[in-house]
């Protein structure tokens, strides 16, 4: 039987091997919900970049669109932010497009799992769609948690705890962070929404006014999308 | 009101402050749970260092003894491993006796936890006391969990949560790390030793034949010692 893992932060991955793994990185608050929201309103695929400077570069070219946030908020002269119910709303403009995308963790933790074998992009709103297309896979699955600035945070770990919590009939929940994680999405699964307004994020993102995107982002399994890396691209399966 | 913060694992200190902060250092399994036995089998005090190498030079030591372990097992050639129990049988020889000791994970933590205010010894076994000491504290605290070779585990994680339930009239359960330990030893106060029958840790330790020590580990409150890190050497308030 293959397993699941759990790797609460980034600063943690290098105590796990990524030899023929499958990662599934996830950044709930937004950048892997935005990404998910993105690819479901006309958005053809999603190149990710880990700094601002290497998103401007696409500034202005034909048929892409820059997509960004700093701590919370939309990069100056960028197209979009990071906001997954600004991408529903701008379904008109994203038909067909390139979204270059670049975000405080999300997308420096999809360029940490690179050396796996294949990396799919993780959510709270397609949790069921993922844990369906992966129950059958024959590798050792890692959950890598984007965190916040390295830190362990609540929305990821109960995406993590959820996928475990979905797998537990066809992988081995292997680690205490994957037992850990998937207790914690048990206790809050009634109360999702609720679980995550103590957390230090929630408290960050409210100042900046997108209760309604946390809203959604908490919202178990909105799209039936799966999504992974092929080539440096993310794209709908 | 000050607040609570929880570090899971060494390899996330650096995201912490550790200015003026009084830090809680545990190792459950067994470092910390260890040196509260000895403290309590009438050891003076306690020399934590990092190496092996570094311990050895006190074997053969008048009035001291060197206790040590790596990867769950004694150290060849010391005069102790790393168990509670070890400790409490031996009391005769321990008394008034200096423990030099050396483990895996918990005086790596130690270590890494100097440049703060003040350094104290945490375990399940002490989680009351330690916390009617720290009850009426003025500075932050943050609880480093040793973790094992730098992943997080679940009992430590449960002594990170049992405290900051322990102390949530006192303190501000500060950041996403303390609200997810804190729900997690909730949720497995009841069964503290079936919780982590799970565990990796706890695998790994039964095939050294010490489930009598684990369970001694996982228990609540079965001393009333403090003891903190007085100019490098471990004492008893």
């Amino acid at each position: 039987m293959a397993k699941i893992e759990v790797c609460l932060s980034p600063a943690l991955l290098n105590t796990y091997s990524l030899d023929n793994k499958i990662v599934i990185v996830t950044d709930v608050l937004r950048a892997t919900t935005t990404m998910l929201a993105a690819l479901d309103s006309g958005v053809k695929s999603i190149i990710p970049v880990a700094s601002q400077k290497e998103a401007r570069r696409y500034i202005g070219q034909a048929g892409v669109l820059v997509a960004g946030e700093r701590d919370g908020k939309k990069v100056d002269g960028f197209d979009l932010g990071n906001s997954p119910l600004g991408m529903i709303h701008n379904k008109e403009e994203l038909q067909g497009k390139i979204l270059v995308m670049t975000t405080t963790n999300g997308t420096k933790a999809i360029d940490a799992a690179r050396p796996s074998k294949k990396i799919y992009i993780g959510a709270l709103t397609n949790l069921n769609a993922l844990a369906d297309h992966l129950r059958s896979g024959q590798e050792d699955l890692l959950v890598l948690c984007a965190g916040w600035k390295n830190r362990v945070n609540m929305e990821d770990s109960l995406f993590a705890g959820g996928l475990c919590d979905r797998l537990n009939d066809a992988y081995q929940i292997y680690g205490d962070a994957a037992i850990m994680t998937m207790q914690l999405f048990t206790a809050n699964k009634p109360h999702l929404l609720d679980s995550i307004k103590q957390a230090t994020h929630y408290q960050r993102l409210k100042n900046h006014g997108i209760e309604e995107d946390i809203n959604y982002c908490m919202t178990l399994d909105k799209t039936d999308s799966v999504a992974y890396l092929d080539n440096d691209v993310i794209v709908k399966i």
